[in-house]
């Protein structure tokens, strides 16, 4: 390395240095710490192996006991999960609440969480039970579990929805940004969905965080619940923005359906590449028509296509 | 950790022991042990690093005598392939059949997919091939190997449809999935897919399992190859559900061309955001007709704008 | 494994032996190597580390003095970026340029690129601001920062286009195709991009080469700022094929922008689902006009789906 080049280094700590003085969100390694990506993604990993034993990692291979494995992997976890919550919390705190008031409430916090982990594991055994029975591609239960997108995405959300109506802040976006990252399905933890969900294919899905949606609804790829907003923003935070989806509806692939107060009725199937912003009728189909097509034959006409 | 909370850990095993004993889909630790994720992906990385020695991995540097390193790496892979194609055909047995036949069958498979992995490459040459001059983007017929998702996610098909048209559970679908996963791009591994094939940029593009494409297509970005359904579900398992496309088609982005009948004709050209349903003539050009927009200048017209 | 299973490995190491002899793109072996993947991967990471001290990797914890850290990861960072530009340089090198001029050439760029370093992050801090201010589900900045997918893919983006403009072969496009498996946001490395940046969940954007963006605009998931194509491929390369977006313009889900001749004026706000060929005004709103729908009730209306 030359001098030059030294100097060149030395010159971009220097002006990094400042940029650290300068930025308050970069100020954050003198006070205190963030929840850790990569310890939150090992927890939805263990919970996971923990739920579907034999399915992931390899962690309990057929014939093991799985008694002793699940209380020392629940125990571990436990400890990983309540270090990121006290983080979390920690970051977040005001100034008048004390560390041990902190880490009381993630004692809660976690002790509640762990309460759960067997109802959200039963309502993940009839997310499986909709997807075999929704695609015919399917070739087994144990198929959906082991490889389907979709299924990932529901796993991390309902273990994320469970820390988000707990009030803790980073992990559950941590947690649904991995899912998001691993599949292209964007699963705000904040939604609330009920049982029997299933996304088949799913890339492109996109659900907001006041979005409700009831039980045995089916999503394809590119669908998403979305908002509409007079002035985006930090004003909207905790409003109704997204959709109410209603029991036993279906929505085909990249239908659009946007805004706080609009309803999809029961039983209603809503077809693909629809465009909606207001309620729809229980117990009817919602179809887009179908574009007008040209087709031309000539070479020298309609030459331009777009590519990108 | 307190008493309340070892005693909720152990309540919360409790729960979980009794889920899976009431869930057959849980019980697979008892009787067998499906193919393992990662071991599979590894195959597809092994495989890769002897197809195009020196662009991934580093496992073959420049100068290296390739054929001591392909003999020993392709021993090593036909090995964890074999162990896997024996999980999976085990966990998918009938009860008379003996675990002789099944490792039998499993060596009949892989020892048909060797003898392939030849024909493979050279179907691949022919993609990449296809790729650089279908891009004006592209420097570099190696950059298509080493960095474009569209081949990664052909590469993938490639390996697991020979997987898929011997009759292997799971694993086609883990590999395929693993492509999705990396790349957005969802191609079921029972499509049946010509020579000199590219898809570029590609997430969101899902090809369906009887899709039938010719030689020298081209797909773009968001493009479903899909299927029309009176009744979903597994009833349709096994029939033509999916488009058939025929030679020097192109498809442009956000098309959507759907059901088992349909079929496009060679060297037309489908214009990008086209929803079809019907069959296509060859030699002509389908556009969407571009919709129309509406413009306006006021600040208090059009404030509703939807945003997620 | 059996004698008939070893010949028919031996005999595909002769078929993948000839098929490296027969193509070119695959005797790089013998002659030079390209970029390592996961080096550039690495060099990504630690880049941003030092950036964003304590929110990636736990490498630099809370009260670490970061000046030491910075100054030795940094310098580490300059050799790795180095030794894979000198490969970069010398796979695409003409005959008559010497390794020792490759190696200057190398260095220039990699001063150039350390020099600009702190620029960079700064861009960055504006991005991370424009990414708050315009989420309403975005709980604070640090959030943006550790969990956004946008906010990685411009962070790429933003470092890749550094090489790109130093005429870095291979790299930037590894970078960028780096970012769009981790988030499926495609923004090739070439296009110009001003400050305070923002994509919100960003699945399915894309971004080509030519496209030029100025400061204060804000896209959401699937727009395409994409080329109008005469005929396709390689005689298109250099040329002006994307779209130009001028400052404060917001772009909603699914656009869809082309042409190198289209330009977007600034202030102005493009509607989701629109498909726009031509310039539109500065200041003014552009809506896709909403599309009729049927809804039917009777079960045997619209029986005919599309799922896949």
């Amino acid at each position: 390395m030359t001098g030059d080049t030294k100097r060149i280094i030395a010159d971009a700590v220097g002006e990094i240095e400042k940029n650290y003085e300068e930025s308050e969100i970069l100020m954050l390694r003198n006070e205190s710490a963030l929840p850790d990506r990569n310890t939150v993604i090992d927890i939805l990993k263990g919970i996971r192996s923990v739920m579907f034993p034999g399915y992931f990692e390899g962690k309990l291979s057929a014939g093991a006991e799985p008694e002793y494995y699940i209380g020392s992997a629940l125990t571990e976890l436990y400890e990983k999960l309540y270090s990121q919550v006290v983080l979390a919390l920690s970051y977040k705190k005001k100034r008048n609440v004390s560390k041990d008031k902190i880490k009381e409430r993630a004692r809660e916090i976690c002790d509640s969480f762990f309460k759960r982990l067997p109802d959200v594991q039963r309502a993940l055994l009839k997310d499986v039970e909709a997807g075999y029975n929704g695609d015919p591609a399917a070739k087994s239960p144990e198929e959906i579990i082991c490889s389907y997108p979709g299924f990932l995405a529901i796993y991390v959300y309902r273990v994320a929805h469970e820390l988000y109506e707990a009030g803790v802040p980073f992990i559950p976006r941590i947690m649904t940004e991995y899912a998001h990252g691993e599949t292209g399905i964007d699963i705000n933890s904040g939604a609330k969905i009920g049982e029997f969900f299933f996304i088949d294919h799913g890339t492109g899905v996109v659900i907001g965080e006041t979005t409700v949606i009831g039980d045995n609804v089916k999503l394809y790829q590119g669908v998403t619940l979305g908002a509409l907003s007079l002035k985006s923003g930090q004003k909207l935070a905790g409003k109704k923005r997204h959709p109410t989806v209603g029991d036993n509806v279906t929505i085909y692939a990249n239908a659009t359906i946007l805004g706080g107060g609009t309803s999809i009725g029961e039983k209603t199937v809503v077809g693909g590449n629809t465009f909606i912003t207001g309620s729809v009728d229980r117990n009817v189909k919602v179809s887009a028509k179908t574009p007008e097509l040209e087709v031309s034959t000539g070479a020298n006409k309609h030459d331009i296509e777009y590519y990108i």
